[in-house]
């Protein structure tokens, strides 16, 4: 049998490389036409991304040319799409909105800087494997700042939607109130152009594919039409814009001069002073990127039963930030929507993203110099249809309704966001949900277990028939022993022990133990000395390999002797009524 | 048969009162000799410790009368000794240096503010339930904290010992280096003093004892005869100190005259201003008064075969404080040395409290204006040997060799208390190992389980010999399964299933979790529908009572079904097995 594999040893470091090496025709061909059908998402998503990260709008585009083909060469995912996301671009606007004040040219470059930093936080957390650190920020965390974010980016659109100026560094509720005090400022033509937008793409969704297919069209091929949607209403606005001349006659803002092609690679960005200013931000923008990719690598992956490897995608998507800084781009990440396109439009490989790429390209040197007419409302209204799919309460009230701590953080991030802005949102989100951990591992469930019927298993006493014995007590501990929550099982054990009258033996079942810290010794050491002092005996028994490992050489160990450390619970009981016999 | 524990309902609520109800006149008798060896043990330590404060001597000996009374009463320990603690007296000095700086009279105010709020905050952590917070503190930074403490009062009192001055505000670089750049005005007579003193403290403990014994008395009574050194040494100290005229003719350091008597009760410290400032060291204060007092109690009660309540400790110590505050005294706490002393002379109620109360008043009363000539450096001396106990690089080696986390949380504690000062240090240490506990926890343990032997038993593959099958799939997981675990632990689960070429059926053997927040739900319901998808079927087994509890209802179970739920692994298989029979 040939191994499809095959190839060169360095090759499969390289999944693109290792792909085209053993692909067909035909799957280059599928590559080729979901790469062009992520294109025509991506070009109008990177134009309206740049612009609500405050950017000039061919920053958008640059975020999806080289930084997409380097994470096609070094990234593990097969099917991520990569450039410019909705959640980054608003942190960008947080960012630098501070940082630069009213100076572009610091806001440019302060945005490069945020692409390098982010890149170069990556990088560093993967040389030093810290990519655990990522996974503080819950699902019901990460889902709340994305609800959170969404419906502020909504609000940031508002302006652009009506043509009322509302200053840039507004929270949630500052936006509110501008727009309420700038009521009278409203643009009819600059409304008519945004809305319009927005009921065109909102119908582009659901109703035309519907309408598609009564008409008889495959759903898939409906699908891709119906995405084609943002492509047509960016060329159809802009002719419009154009025909009317509505900068000129109504004062509707448009996007401008565009310069056509791609920039040079640069590092002058690194000049700038004042960058340290932008570590924090460049860090939150560097975990919810990754957090965001990772996710929908690892879903995606394993539907195709393939692996990901989180230190290899912390690496790729550090360099490919840092690609984006000194290719003159914002920051860029792993969009949700974008690869789910991708992935279901037939992409088998990075192929696809290079293709995507070089439509990108190919729409930077040829047509950005005819966008000059169209209107900045299309734009907002482009982006307001993108996020409004990640607004998710259901995912709150399910959350709520599981577990009322994640619930309580998931809406308290959501609160977070709206109140305090993006950054404050997720450490206020993330810190809850650590403490709500700390406290539930900080009292953990004792059970007193006994034997369920004629089997070798043995259950709580509290919830199941079971058989126990007098002057024998089993006790189930429930969680890893450490310090938070040592007193508090040392307590209980005791309790347990005082109330069944001094057994004869006590067994511990370790089961539900993954880890012993010092202070959970003590606490079992403290206990064997007690028990000892009062003619009893403690046991142990189906302590986890790993835990094993560590006690042995403690006084514990010694102390109790092989005799008392048994493999199962029902050993356990074999051995003591054998012992007193 | 006559209940002894028989009386009023409301006498439980009052070991004490309970404990007189039903008392013996023997055991009354010995109630009063250990309360009697208690008081001479405490009355010098309540000298020095309040010197340790930077206090007059009698603040000790107020902290040892009414307090140790509202304890007696209120408190659930019935041996815990109660009074004014080495390691508070020198959080109560690094609080109040920078707050009065060198006002003798704010400084006092402080002390009693101090008290007060230390004792609302136990207070308001009783009330609210928080005691749980106090857990955080780990055995092997508590033991690095006190260690790191007592070398740091050892450094405060050389300045006693030698009468070289070494400003109060110095950690414990400064005290060297004053140490050593003032090393000329070295007193010697000061020296004789302090020395002779702690080397007379030094022979009381083990060779005097081991001597008395040789000549035939019994080791309790020699252990006896050995406490009262301290209590011996300061009257043959004041002697001496009166008869040569230390003070006048070499300028010896001297207690100076004591106001005899107790103070007025007070709430005059209340209108001090600036109290505010104070309040986290009053919080620290509380935690590790509360820590050390619970850990003592606790340990003393097993042996007694009785139970402390934490809660009602925190009402007790919170109330204890909260009068200490309004009899003009520094904080308390329940001391470890003076505990054992009180319960191995016999203590069986906390008469033998009200006992050595009622001795320090009649001492404050009577004799403490005799004290006047009595060298500070006999104090200082006797502060160092009773600290001196309390440095314990045993518990460090210990640490580091069971847990490399805990013995670096424990070195840095102790590095920290040194060079940073107590607060610093026990945040140092207390943040350290939280940090390690997290990381521990986001990299849990996965195992592929098999049948061991004939038994129900089921172990590890790579440890134990065991029965596999194939196209079935035993994973057991480690660990409760939350947000900083769950990426980790659904890339594993994937990769294991990956790696067993996608069998017909998955058992996750829940033994080991305890609990699953909402992010781990997701990471089994997305497993479930990827497995599902495969045509494969996921199945959970041995989940714990309170875990099923939760995922009642969930759309993982509704998925499952309850034939895919299984009480044990064992019977995991036999359903499988008659399923595919």
């Amino acid at each position: 049998m040939i191994d499809p594999t095959a190839g060169p040893g360095w090759l499969k470091h390289f999944p693109l490389l290792a792909d085209l090496h053993r692909s067909s025709g035909r799957a280059l061909a599928q590559d080729g036409i979901a790469g062009t059908i992520t294109a025509i998402l991506l070009i109008p998503q990177a134009l309206a991304y740049a612009l609500l990260a405050g950017l000039p709008p061919e920053i958008g585009l640059y975020a999806s040319v080289l930084p997409v083909i380097v994470y096609a060469l070094l990234g593990s995912s097969r099917v991520l799409a990569v450039g410019p996301v909705a959640v980054a671009a608003v942190m960008v606007s947080a960012a630098l909105v501070p940082y630069a004040g009213d100076d572009p040219a610091r806001y440019l470059s302060g945005a490069l800087i945020l692409s390098g930093l982010s890149g170069a936080i990556l990088l560093a957390m993967a040389a030093l494997k810290l990519g655990w650190l990522t996974h503080f920020i819950s699902h019901p965390v990460l889902s709340g700042f994305t609800t959170g974010a969404a419906l502020y980016i909504v609000g940031t659109q508002l302006s652009g939607l009506t043509g009322i100026p509302v200053p840039r560094e507004a929270g949630a509720a500052g936006i509110v109130a501008a727009l309420f005090a700038g009521r009278g400022r409203l643009d009819p033509e600059t409304l008519a152009f945004g809305l319009g937008a927005m009921l065109l793409l909102f119908a582009a969704r659901t109703p035309l594919v519907a309408l598609l297919m009564r008409l008889g069209l495959k759903r898939e091929t409906a699908g891709s039409l119906g995405r084609t949607a943002p492509l047509l209403l960016v060329i159809v606005a802009t002719v419009l814009s154009a025909s009317l001349d509505a900068q000129a006659r109504w004062g509707v803002a448009v996007v401008g001069a565009i310069p056509q092609g791609l920039p040079r690679l640069s590092l002058r960005f690194l000049a700038e002073d004042g960058w340290l200013q932008l570590l924090a931000p460049a860090a939150m923008i560097a975990i919810i990127g990754y957090v965001e990719s990772i996710s929908v690598a690892k879903a995606l992956a394993f539907r195709r039963q393939e692996r990901i490897d989180p230190d290899r995608e912390l690496l790729a998507l550090g360099c490919t930030n840092v690609i984006a800084a000194v290719a003159g781009a914002m920051p860029v990440a792993g969009g949700f929507a974008r690869s789910m396109v991708n992935y279901e439009a037939g992409a088998r490989s990075q192929l696809a993203a290079v293709i995507t790429a070089l439509w990108v390209a190919l729409a930077a040197l040829l047509f950005t110099g005819l966008l000059a007419p169209l209107p900045k409302a299309v734009l907002a209204a482009i982006i307001v249809v993108a996020v409004w799919q990640l607004v998710d309460f259901a995912s709150l009230r399910h959350s709520w309704r599981y577990d009322r701590g994640d619930g309580a953080a998931q809406a308290a991030t959501i609160a977070g966001v709206l109140a305090q802005g993006v950054e404050a949102g997720l450490m206020i989100g993330a810190g809850l949900s650590l403490l709500l951990f700390l406290y539930r591992t900080s009292r953990p469930h004792i059970a007193v277990v006994g034997q369920v019927g004629d089997s070798e298993h043995f259950r709580n006493v509290l919830r199941h028939e079971v058989r126990t014995w007098p002057d024998l007590l089993l006790l189930r501990i429930d969680e890893t022993l450490y310090f938070a929550n040592a007193p508090r099982v040392e307590s209980e054990l005791q309790a347990y022990i005082v109330e069944a009258k001094q057994p004869k033996d006590v067994v511990l079942v370790m089961s539900g133990v993954a880890y012993i810290d010092t202070s959970g010794l003590d606490v079992l050491e403290a206990l064997a000395t007690a028990l000892a002092g009062n003619g009893s005996r403690l046991h142990l028994a189906e302590v986890k390999g790993p835990v094993m490992d560590r006690l042995a050489g403690t006084d514990l160990l010694a102390a109790l002797g092989a005799s008392r450390v048994h493999l199962s619970a029902h050993g356990a009981i074999s051995a003591i009524q054998s012992l007193t016999r």
